[in-house]
């Protein structure tokens, strides 16, 4: 089973051996009540859904995750710092716990279960509130030297451009991530919620249409980058936002092909795993820690996952 | 030993178990000529090295190299395509012999005797007539799924901006590679024959100033963005520009903490291995076809080592 602390909602999911969800939950993330209220609500996540025979739980969370030690590092949406967060829900539910990266996870799915199958050059972006990605290069996800790569929101498109929620300007993220969209959109004196507010007015509302031009052509520069330096195989878009299918693929893929006259570009198409790719990937995450990985091949070879055990046990 | 296929020039060395050379050549790579006289001059750089003792030859070369088949698919400068340069070279030296992207080669001996060594998550940048970058990440050189990762050159930095060789706009390499700076300088009425030209005259000349600070403001911009995908530990400068010492490294140090503002800057230092690095990792990457690697470690197993022996042997 799974739990997927996100800025805004705890999903949780136990899984049957098929990777099919028996049984879910969604609750509010306390994150105006402090570190202990979120820590505890994520406990209550995962022992909810406890049953015998569930043999680990994976967990997995935004911003900077230390996955060997199972701890949050440093998550500004969720209040955390240096949280073993492993490690409090193993005291609970007394299982092998494991946590990693959301983005990171949700790579993980789409390689095991999705579109990066037998992908040994994958880019997955996903494009919800924020940006991220999961760099998969010959076969390898990638981390970096401090365990922060795939920042891809924070490439810059524009120099001196739209300013970010990073403090820097231009960044693709400030263009085109759903909270960049709503407030961009939000600027011209429109009301929009949601990115799919705006995505639903394209046809009808010059404004939304522009925002979105700019957002998808900010995407495409983006992935020009990553794709001169990575050279991928295939860029799969994961995320809320995907929900505008056409319309984002199509401008997407015109802006990455127009940004690579010299090359040949990746394929981009739209994940097939849906909003709960991360939820799915921890649960992946943590059967590696019991060495039952279900499917062919040892997709998550490289992520080697670390199970955590009571620390009072 | 090694022999370095230049643009311009063929260097050859034969080292000794230190690294060092024991005996080098300098030829004039014959690309006017066509592609058999290109491969000629490659074999006879190497033949006239050659001696008893002599254990393998590595070569390397631009462009789009396949190292398991030993050609060069395509290198446009040199005029080759599908050219079977490593057999070609085994055939008359009746050694082990490898091919290797110059770059590439280049990475690999900072890893092995120059900044690189111990830095699982590494970036060497040769500045050069053009611009291509070696990536390590978490020990591994990436190779991309076409085998051309690293091509840092051509990382946008402008929208819209600079016509590059390419024929995209705003390309890194179309500010700060050695042969865009000549270009710029050139265009505005001025003569320079080369890179050094221009930074001699840092000082006294405004425009030479603008030019270069353009560059170097570029170059910055393009290591944030590998920087936010790829996080490095460290950044290595290399090539022929690196002559321009703390001129290079002071403005970019700068403009890559600028545009960093939420996360440290990785280190940027100039590698100190000189314009040889290439060649001096050529011949390492021959060394661990014959698993006779010198030095601790084994910087080299991520790049393994496919030897091509002769074909009528």
């Amino acid at each position: 089973m799974a739990v997927d602390l996100g800025g805004t909602t705890i999903k949780s999911a136990r899984y049957n051996a098929h990777g099919i969800p028996e049984e879910t939950l969604r609750i509010p993330t306390p994150s105006s009540k402090g570190p202990d209220a979120v820590v505890a609500a994520v406990v209550q996540a995962a022992a909810a859904l406890l049953r015998p025979g569930v043999r680990a739980v994976g967990l997995c969370a935004p911003g900077l995750i230390d996955t060997d030690a199972g701890t949050v590092r440093y998550a500004s949406n969720l209040g955390l710092r240096d949280t073993p967060l492993a490690a409090a829900v193993a005291d609970a539910v007394r299982l092998p716990v494991t946590l990693e990266h959301d983005v990171r996870a949700a790579c993980l799915a789409e390689r095991q279960l999705g579109l990066g199958a037998g992908v040994r050059d994958l880019l997955v972006v996903v494009l919800g509130t924020g940006l991220a990605a999961g760099i998969v290069s010959d076969g390898r996800l990638l981390r970096g030297a401090t365990g922060i790569a795939g920042e891809f929101g924070h490439i810059p498109v524009h120099a001196d451009g739209e300013l970010c929620t990073c403090g820097q300007r231009g960044c693709v993220e400030a263009y085109a991530a759903a909270g960049a969209l709503v407030r961009r959109y939000r600027r011209t004196g429109n009301t929009a919620q949601t990115a799919a507010d705006i995505t639903a007015r394209l046809d009808t509302d010059a404004v939304a249409a522009r925002i979105w031009a700019e957002a998808t052509d900010a995407l495409g520069r983006a992935l020009v980058t990553s794709t001169v330096l990575l050279d991928h195989q295939r860029i799969v878009l994961a995320g809320g936002m995907t929900a505008a299918g056409d319309r984002l693929t199509d401008p997407v893929r015109r802006s990455l092909r127009g940004g690579l006259a010299w090359r040949t570009a990746p394929a981009v198409d739209i994940s097939p795993l849906g909003a709960d790719a991360g939820l799915l990937g921890a649960a992946l995450h943590a059967l590696t820690a019991t060495e039952a990985a279900p499917g062919p091949g040892r997709a998550c070879r490289d992520a080697p996952a670390q199970a955590h055990t009571s620390r009072t046990a």
